[in-house]
């Protein structure tokens, strides 16, 4: 297990101070930091079909982007280029654990594990992302340097998808090294060159848009065949007119569509499913055959430890604590009664249900048939 | 033109006691008829590509339905059924001229004109819309009974396509005459029967469901490439509750869905091209070669009249009356200056530009090269 080490730093203060406000360098936030995997291990990766990577390189002053699958890296020769995988800990369980130490922060903000090697001189150029992340340096150095927001600093597109920014002035200016931790806010650019061979593990945040919500609304109401209210005027006077699109036909229907995104009984039934949904594949292996639900409870029994897999996206909502509870699993709802709170935070709050908190589930009918429900989806399994 | 007959009834006593409130017969509502077409005629239209229609019939309490184009109409036998074609307005001017009597509705409400044939017999079966219609007589006779709204009426479908209620109590009861006419508010059950071949015009409007508006909105903001600002939670403080979805993030997410749809600036511009986009298609017939505007010019120098194709919708919107004009044609949005106020009205409020009319054109340069594309486009075009 990963534990981070803010030193002076309270997490309150580190809330308070930094997170969506201002860069933090971590200084050995991981002690005796460990990688979780090997360069060697993120290229095989990068050769899955399953898996997206991007390969970026720049010789000359002239950048080039490929993306995965890739074959092998010979070519790319041993200078100036990063390879960058995405979603590393949906198929890397050491690798996912370094993501454990930042749920401080909610689940449902919590995005990826994206990991990058690079060579010397190597980097994907000075940027900025709509996101937060925290970049954890591994083997290797690496010069990183971050700013703060800067209306003055322009797009530019050395590559139709690569997008930099113009030099930037640095409030952070570091050679990292291996258990190093960077935090950076949404908006902030930052560039990290590569001094030697080095492995940088970035824990990504999601953080959805407007249009991203509106959409998501929709798709929801659609899937589930809402129709609503339609237009009406019963109080509709004559006016000549006829061509004009009037300001309380307007108002009408800003209503309409205000109803529909204020109703909080479907606001939090909707957004849970939507955004416990998996953005990349999940390696999710349904056992065959299906175990029965009296074997796993044989197994849990004996001392079983449940494992959940890489990347899966639970929350709940409990509205007050007498309510139902919404378990929200990988873009699914399933609901338990107000008392089963402690089966929600089981599945919830950890990637892992150890020996003790397996009994859990076999103390009652329902928790058993559930657990066995998800075993056999494949969400969880029984680690060796 | 047909002439709107309310007898007694002034029409702002319609849209007061009865406008999407209870069913009314308007006896001789237009007197001394005349059908703008014949029954085969329609049946003509009806064997057309483009031409949306379906077939009913009836035999033996045995319900069929079947969608058109259709090749003839012997097999169907002389009795017990019923052709629909929808949007006759858009391929039949003389048809498309009984709408116009009903322009006391907003254009942007009035959706297409359905016109019916059916034998002795014939009928789609008692059903409710959720749609405002003038159905008005043609030739022959028709039992036609209406009902006011009534929740303990069942749905039921004798057909995968057919959607019926239970038999209903009427409230109006009536063999309808030619220039006979009924208003139905959405909701009201009905049932014509055909006594004899007749024909029926139904004006139909149009009223969004909160579902249409919410897609509607949507797409038009993925159209013009909207993102918006994203989920932030710089406030956000520590909780032990990792797995839950608290109130004030959602408190959030509901406040960037309610700014998007609360967005008055944006609001009548998506509205408007939203509502005014075709449902059925259009006989758009783009002069070639095009024409100059120096020949348009002429044309209407010398006392050309512009008729506007059959179903076009046109409406604007103004803020405030200095303010630019937001004129939305067939799902397009032309900006005109505030002081352009009687062009935006002679484009939207008539489907035909007379002579006099015609001049207004030609009387500025600006005026001159929008008409002249939308004649080019195949939306106006020069009457004989
Ligand atoms: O590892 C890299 O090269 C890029 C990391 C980065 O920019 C990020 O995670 O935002
Ligand atoms: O003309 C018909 O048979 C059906 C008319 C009708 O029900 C309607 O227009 O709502
Ligand atoms: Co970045
Ligand atoms: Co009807």
């Amino acid at each position: 297990m990963y534990q981070l080490n803010l030193g002076e730093l309270s997490l309150d203060d580190f809330m308070q101070q930094y997170w969506q406000k201002k860069p933090l360098l971590i200084k050995q936030g991981f002690k005796q930091f460990q990688d979780p995997l090997s360069a060697d291990e993120l290229a095989g990766l990068a050769l899955e079909d399953d898996v997206e990577s991007r390969l970026v390189q720049c010789t000359d002053g002239n950048w080039q982007l490929e993306t995965g699958p890739f074959e092998d890296f010979a070519r790319f020769g041993d200078k100036d280029w990063t390879i960058l995988v995405q979603a590393v800990d949906h198929w890397h369980p050491p690798a996912a654990a370094l993501i454990e130490p930042f749920r401080f922060i909610p689940n449902w903000r919590i995005d990826d594990l994206m990991v990058s090697f690079s060579t010397p001189g190597g980097g994907v150029g000075p940027h900025l992302d709509q996101y937060d992340v925290f970049i954890i340096q591994g083997e290797g150095k690496r010069h990183w340097r971050v700013g703060m927001p800067d209306p003055s600093l322009k797009s530019i597109c050395p590559h139709p998808r690569l997008l930099q920014v113009t030099p930037f002035t640095a409030c952070i200016d570091v050679i990292m090294e291996p258990g190093d931790i960077l935090y950076i806010p949404p908006g902030c650019p930052h560039d990290g060159i590569s001094i030697e061979n080095s492995l940088n593990y970035s824990v990504g945040f999601r953080a959805p848009a407007q249009k991203d919500l509106l959409t998501g609304l929709t798709d929801y109401l659609i899937d589930n065949d809402f129709v609503g209210k339609r237009f009406s005027d019963v109080n509709r006077t004559l006016t000549p007119a006829i061509g004009a699109i009037s300001e309380q036909d307007l108002d009408q229907v800003q209503q309409l569509l205000m109803q529909l995104v204020s109703d909080r009984a479907q606001l939090p039934l909707w957004f849970g499913q939507y955004i416990t949904q998996a953005k990349h594949e999940l390696d999710q292996q349904e056992p065959d055959p299906h175990y029965e639900a009296a074997e796993i409870a044989e197994y849990l029994e004996e001392g079983s430890v449940l494992g959940r897999i890489g990347g899966l996206r639970c929350s709940y909502y409990q509205a007050t604590s007498d309510s139902d509870i919404q378990l929200f699993i990988n873009g699914n709802r399933i609901v338990l009664p107000a008392e089963e709170y402690d089966t929600a935070c089981l599945l919830c709050d950890s990637n892992r249900i150890d020996q003790q908190q397996c009994l859990h589930f076999i103390a009652r009918e329902e928790r058993l048939l559930l657990i066995t429900d998800l075993i056999n989806q494949g969400l969880w399994y029984f680690e060796e």
